[in-house]
């Protein structure tokens, strides 16, 4: 890992990147995916005693940041490697963001998903055109499944974090936060899965202001889960970590090789949050800031309200906090909404 | 009613009102509340087959468009007719937009509220400021309870709709949907009530693009209410209409003299939805566009998705509508949602 504002961010396990990496990223993101607005709400604000500057990612095509990274890898490929399709194994953001990105360069996208996925999230991926294969729920069953398509098609596979591609794409993220926030940013809350976002994110901004510091969010799960936290307190990725429970089903990958170099080097803090308090940060975005966060999506916003963060980065010291509202998918079926709102009208 | 273009816009029931009042409105508008977005969505649009243009009154301030009416009242009194502050009756969005345009400018805000409202709204109306007096449930209770206010504290009524300041500050919707949709729009979908938002936005963009088509958004209720549309029927203002019972709680108040001679003269047709169409509109928005509306302010949307808008209005001839999404605040309390979601993870 370089320092800050040299031209080569990173040199790790095999793999170069550096800031022309990510600005070649842009060009390709900023073609298909939405520059999105940053959002300020006086409320959110005054309850963390800071200024806090949301990043619209649920505005973002099919609702998450995941469709930087997927139009990123997919579009750098040559046409040779583009011409049997691509594959990839997801239930969630990253699935719906590569079948929108392969559909948009014209090539096919084969999506392994596991047979319990919530049937709206399949719909969803039919819907941008993914031809969906269903597996088993462990991870070798997707990767099996992944490995076959590979194999038999000659799909080429489209990593959902753990590859230059992806982290570059999620990286202009961090690009436009900073320039939309003029470089004004103390600190960037970031949620953390696999760690693509974040590492992406923490590249770009450190490269453009060194001293900002970057801070993962991460749900402890009803099983204690928070596998980053114990990584990083470790100095070590703890590859045995057990997958989290939490209503934050985005946030249940673990950190590859190349994610937690970045992630072990340049992010400063993981601030973990109790389930409790992520259905607290989704009810404050809804009914203050009027917009629909998925778990995950909100994952920052209740480490910004925490009081962990605000005894580890007292509000004096970081007056203005980036927040990556980073997916607004989420699933009303478990909740019966619709339902609801149709039983109150019926029963007038 | 003079026609489009003229200076003068309004002269009916003894009130005069002119685009320079329309733009003096903005005045004071602009000072405290926001410029709100107009945002686009390409699936919405597709099942419309035609481009529509969301003004985003839901990221007002107070989240709805009333605090626009309101300031634009508030500011305008004279430092004599402001002294002893203002009143007014409300259990929804005109009752938070009063207390916190009154807050503004430093007066007290004493709000009559019928003693069935929602906790949630009290609440919010307690949190701009609102001094709250509970009546019974009938008109003529909150009527006599702000006569009681106004007689005993010298406050100044603050009309919710039928009156030439709220008009105008409404019509600043008009204004900036225009402007940000550089005049190119055929149609404005707006939900109709008391009928202050769509004479507003009726004067200032008739008064801009003449050829405008104005259509009115109403819910029909269980109970078969949709008196706008039958006013217009009728060529009359239906002044014994029932009240609706709808999940469009906002979309309850009938039009007064004023905004029924401009709705009577400017608005060229009323579109009348189904509650199931609501709770319809409101899931795509929340799905598809990550935005949370209430059910009137989704009525507009309903109506543009309609097959009665389709056929009087066909996307051939009206390809280019704006929809005003006007309010976002939904009580969630009334389907558990909250509730559900923390079951949801204990569950686990």
């Amino acid at each position: 890992m370089t320092g800050q504002g040299e031209k080569l961010l990173f040199r790790e396990e095999g793999v170069e990147l550096s800031l022309d990496d990510v600005y070649d990223a842009r060009e390709i993101v900023s073609k298909h995916a939405k520059v999105t607005p940053v959002f300020t709400n006086s409320t959110i604000s005054g309850l963390c005693g800071r200024e806090l500057f949301f990043k619209m990612e649920v505005f973002q095509k099919t609702g998450s940041f995941k469709i930087r990274g997927a139009l990123n890898a997919i579009f750098s490929m040559t046409d040779e490697q583009a011409k049997n399709g691509v594959v990839t194994h997801s239930s969630g953001n990253h699935a719906q963001a590569t079948a929108l990105a392969a559909k948009l360069r014209g090539i096919p996208a084969y999506i392994v998903v596991p047979e319990n996925a919530p049937k709206v999230k399949v719909a969803a991926i039919k819907g941008y055109g993914g031809n969906i294969t269903f597996c088993g729920l462990t991870m070798q069953d997707r990767e099996d499944a992944c490995n076959k398509i590979q194999r038999e098609k000659g799909s080429h596979f489209v990593a959902p974090f753990n590859a230059k591609e992806t982290i570059c794409g999620q990286a202009t993220i961090g690009l436009e936060l900073m320039e939309q926030t003029e470089l004004g940013l103390d600190a960037i809350v970031v949620p953390i899965s696999g760690g693509g976002m974040i590492s992406g994110i923490a590249l770009a901004a450190k490269s453009l202001n060194p001293k900002i510091k970057i801070i993962a969010a991460e749900p402890r799960g009803v099983n204690d889960a928070a596998d980053a936290h114990k990584s990083k307190a470790a100095g070590a990725l703890q590859v045995d970590a057990v997958k989290p429970k939490t209503l934050a089903d985005g946030l249940q990958a673990k950190m590859g090789n190349l994610t937690w170099a970045v992630v072990r080097d340049l992010v400063d803090d993981v601030v973990v949050v109790e389930e409790a308090e992520i259905v607290s940060a989704m009810q404050l975005v809804y009914e203050r800031m009027k917009v629909v966060v998925e778990p995950s999506g909100a994952v920052g916003v209740a480490a910004a309200l925490s009081e962990e963060m605000a005894a580890k980065f007292p509000p004096q010291s970081f007056p203005r906090v980036g927040v990556v509202l980073c997916g607004g998918n989420a699933d009303f079926s478990v909740v019966d909404f619709w339902a609801n709102w149709t039983k109150r009208w019926q029963s007038f």
